[in-house]
């Protein structure tokens, strides 16, 4: 069996958690109504099950070949690519006005999670081309807006973003590639760049590079830093495909995981000057960089919630199939599938609320990110976008994170097979390490949430949705049961570990950094565990309202949210105490490097 | 940099923690002095940085090839094994009668720490020879022992042992290989043997494959099973090479690790039966099985401990060579290091902090099977022996599965670079995977620690180290300071922790058994924390002693000591709360197959 994507639980996420109907009263959006957004998801879940997913495997093990600085994707991407593009799926959320579908965030955002769950290395080429149409949208001229966004939304073209260097990863202030301005106002850009995903391949005509790079006598740092675009090509004034510009791919990288997506360096300028064109105003270019790279985290999180859903599959598939051993209880006198043992159960019940919570935490964060686009009032869009912003690095920090838990899950479900490559497994255990790194590591994000999102507002977000856990907390309150009473206890005893820790980090910030620092990983995973649970919570008290209507369908998210209550949940109090107990500042960072 | 064996931490370990003063003073182990120990153990260092380190890439990447039922092993394997059967190494703790060493456990254990520490793949085939030569001299004949079991010791031959079937994995009760009596009082061997390590090979002249097969008539289920010595070369009574036997490698496996080592199907009896000889009694297969399978747990346990070790070490190497970003609490206007960050510094301290904590425990379990043996009085021998298998699983899934975790950390230290394959760090990762899952997942060693190792003996063992804990923390109170005011706070919880997790087992275990296994891996991993930590802090009072001596190698003692105290032990808290409060049976055990 391949990937079949989860539609009634998506629905569910996006209809009853992320609230589809308050994005659907607002100005603009008119259109995404539930009967719109149940047709776009099921028809984007058909092409993910039935054109993407049959591909991973393949992509996996076939990778991509260089040859004289030509990419030649895996067999079938092209065909799979070329009918992305004609289904319209590359302008789910773009503008109308630049032939995109113009749906809101919320109904992209589950197309996207849909997408990478069939395969993350082919969602990787959209995703990109997504990045650089924002970008372009945001700070390209209209010029450059009508001469690149429509052929990249019509998946003619697509694109890339160009920030790594060798010497600068995580620290773009030391970007080294330079871009000499011309008489006729473009420049030509040298330097070498490296991590291009999907930065050559010969699935489309062309492809439209963003690059970060200086131009002479720029400040030193990040408020040097300008934004180019330059093109594989460059087009002509009608349209047409002109000149090859400069910029070559020396090689591919030989890589863990995502095989099925060429990870290119970039050569620009070997041969007299790549030409680009300045992209917005000079050394605002990192500025630009942070909007493509906000949606890019985002939807790198998203990545991290399809690979899960995807290996969950695989594991509940194999656990009941496979026959070994009698059950513990003693209930059956032969042996029975896996699926009937206590921990195959913790296990796939790990998987399944890890999956389940960071979902709905995406969708969710993807409303409040619609509502501060569309909402009438500037102060409401105001809040919904602080709550957003709040949220991005827990997508991307804590979903993929988890992703790496669930994947090496799944490989352990398997037992020895999962161990065999042909299995498929191991794959998703690869792809998914990728994740905590790119887009900013977990750490990047950490510091972001930190910093930008806790510090800098005195944790005003933070407590606002402490509010909100109280009141889901006070309404579990009201419910009999087991089920109801753990994730009451749980819920409310991690909210008070969020607290704690967030009491911290604001009070320890200035006074002692590497006390904070040395425990924002963990201050962020701790924020994932409390507001997943969160989300848990409030899907069960929806499926307690709807039990009646689908008791199998609502009754599992009861049982998945009592099992997230006592089994994630708990998590919050070794964090907590682990992030208030460095307070001493001595241990490890006391260390000299000779001691490690 | 290649791998450097740890040889000053080991000798730490050995002497400090795990008293090899003790063993010396049993009678029998006279020779296993301290200076004996030290030069042992640096001769096998040298030897596995020098000849096998070197190797692991090159395995990982060549492989092994299969053609017609013949493997070569990857190039360089085979000098490097008959330089390991030259030095003597297969034969460190086996019985001087039989060529061997005779050496103690406890130096045996940092030999197989160390090799590997240099190449898992390597070391595995010295490991399975180990486990068959334990099985022949529990329960083969005089004449047995005498034919096979000092050309193993002398590396001419290695050993493997066959148990998995397709459908007989965790579950040995499904075992349908067959053994037809002939008569000359031989068998003739017929099945398939699957996951087979080494299991054919060109790097000896011959191969000792233990084999698990059911007599005609033998009972069903476990209880029905015998182990018969199937020789690839039949051997003569003059200790030549005889007929080549019926056995054939019908394919290798396609891993995701451990790619130096191959993993093979084996036929039995496919051409007229396999000639096969019945070790010890019939029936008594699985009891001799255990023996050997005993001592693979804990050598995998070491597997854990030496890939955490080695994964470390490669991430210490680049976090003192890559330059990226100013450091947070402002110390510094230029880059640096990112070793001064403090998420890397948490990193490599959680790193360094988990795979001494393994390490130690390791050591100190070897220390009781060594008194277990050897000791005069059967009392003494008998309460070390508990403790010893108490320890076991803890070793072998405690350990295994934090290497997972420091293998992870290692990708996430290298950034970008991790996910290259050529870094080697991603080798780690998926190398570690497999060794949560062979020679019994980490739900096995749970299921064997909740049941034979805590409730049959109505946790007498835990108990009395939880006795044994308190001494540490009553010394710990004398000591100033936080980093001891820290430990004796966190180890004293984590006793705590896991005290009621212990009540909580022994007394649900007949009531409610599925409650009580929902959480065993938890309570694994339980025990493994608080037992660590009680090493740690065992450490830390010794390094408090010798300060003076070596400031930078005891401060550093103390420093990871602390670190483990506040980043560890928290753990403990999340694990209590999860096994105890799963009590209500209710959530994911009660779910259909159909809502997963």
């Amino acid at each position: 069996m391949s990937f079949v994507a989860p539609v009634k639980d998506i629905l569910f996420v996006v209809n009853e958690l992320a609230q589809l109907d308050r994005i659907s009263a607002l100005p603009g959006c008119e259109d995404a109504t539930a009967e719109t957004a149940q047709a776009v998801i099921e028809e984007a879940a058909k092409f993910s099950n039935e054109v993407v997913a049959p591909l991973n495997v393949l992509g996996d093990k076939h990778g991509n070949t260089w040859k004289d600085g030509v990419v030649n994707a895996c067999p079938g991407f092209s065909d799979a690519f070329k009918l992305f593009a004609a289904g319209g799926w590359q302008g789910v959320k773009h503008p109308v006005d630049y032939e995109g579908q113009g749906l809101p965030k919320l109904i992209a955002t589950p197309c996207a999670e849909m997408l990478n769950a069939a395969s993350v290395a082919f969602a990787l080429c959209p995703m990109l081309t997504d990045g650089a149409i924002e970008a372009l949208l945001t700070a390209g001229s209209d010029e450059q807006k009508a001469r690149y966004v429509p052929k990249m939304i019509s998946g003619e073209w697509t694109g890339t973003m160009n920030l790594t260097e060798p010497q600068a990863g995580s620290d773009l202030s030391m970007v080294r590639s330079r871009a000499e301005p011309q008489q006729d106002g473009s420049y030509k850009v040298f330097g070498t760049k490296i991590f291009i995903t999907w930065g050559e391949h010969d699935m489309t005509e062309n492809i439209i590079h963003l690059v970060l790079a200086r131009t002479p006598g720029a400040p030193e740092g990040v408020k040097g830093i300008s934004l180019f675009v330059v093109p594989k090509f460059l087009v002509n004034e009608d349209g047409s495909l002109g000149a090859r510009n400069d910029v070559q791919c020396v090689s591919i990288e030989h890589k863990l995981g995502i095989k099925g997506s060429p990870t290119a360096v970039l050569q620009f300028g070997d041969h007299g000057g790549a030409t680009g064109y300045l992209v917005g105003e000079e050394n605002r270019g990192l500025e630009y960089m942070f909007i493509m790279m906000n949606a890019a985290r985002f939807a790198v999180g998203l990545q991290g919630v399809g690979i899960s859903e995807a290996a969950y599959q695989k594991a509940v598939e194999y656990a009941k199939e496979r026959v070994q051993s009698r059950p513990v209880d003693g209930s059956a006198k032969e042996a029975v599938t896996i699926i009937h043992h206590p921990d195959v159960r913790r296990m796939l019940g790990t998987m399944r609320a890890l999956t389940d919570a960071s979902r709905a935490i995406a969708y969710v964060a993807a409303a409040h990110n619609d509502i501060a686009h569309q909402h009438e009032d500037a102060a409401t869009r105001a809040h919904h976008q602080a709550i957003y912003e709040f949220l991005v690095p827990i997508v991307k920090g804590w979903s993929t994170e988890l992703s790496l838990e669930v994947t090496s899950l799944g490989v352990q479900v398997h037992g020895g097979m999962g161990f065999i490559e042909e299995t498929g497994a191991a794959q998703f255990y690869r792809d998914s390490r990728i994740l905590t790194i790119y887009e900013g590591t977990t750490a990047i994000q950490a510091n972001d949430f930190v910093g930008r999102k806790t510090f800098r507002d005195g944790g005003v977000v933070a407590k606002f949705l402490l509010g909100e856990i109280a009141k889901t907390v006070e309404e579990l309150s009201a419910h009999d049961g087991a089920a109801f009473a753990s994730m009451r206890k749980h819920l409310e005893q991690g909210a008070r570990s969020f607290e704690h820790a967030m009491e911290f980090v604001i009070a320890n910030m200035k006074r002692d950094p590497n006390a904070v620092f040395i425990g924002s990983v963990l201050y962020l995973q701790l924020a994932g565990v409390v507001l997943g649970g969160w989300q848990m919570a409030r899907a069960m008290l929806i499926a307690a309202k709807k039990l009646q209507e689908d008791q199998a369908f609502y009754g599992a998210k009861i049982a998945i949210g009592q099992f997230y209550a006592e089994f994630i949940l708990p998590r919050a109090l070794s964090y907590e105490a682990s992030i208030v107990g460095a307070k001493g500042g001595e241990g490890v960072l006391a260390l000299t490097e000779d001691q490690f």
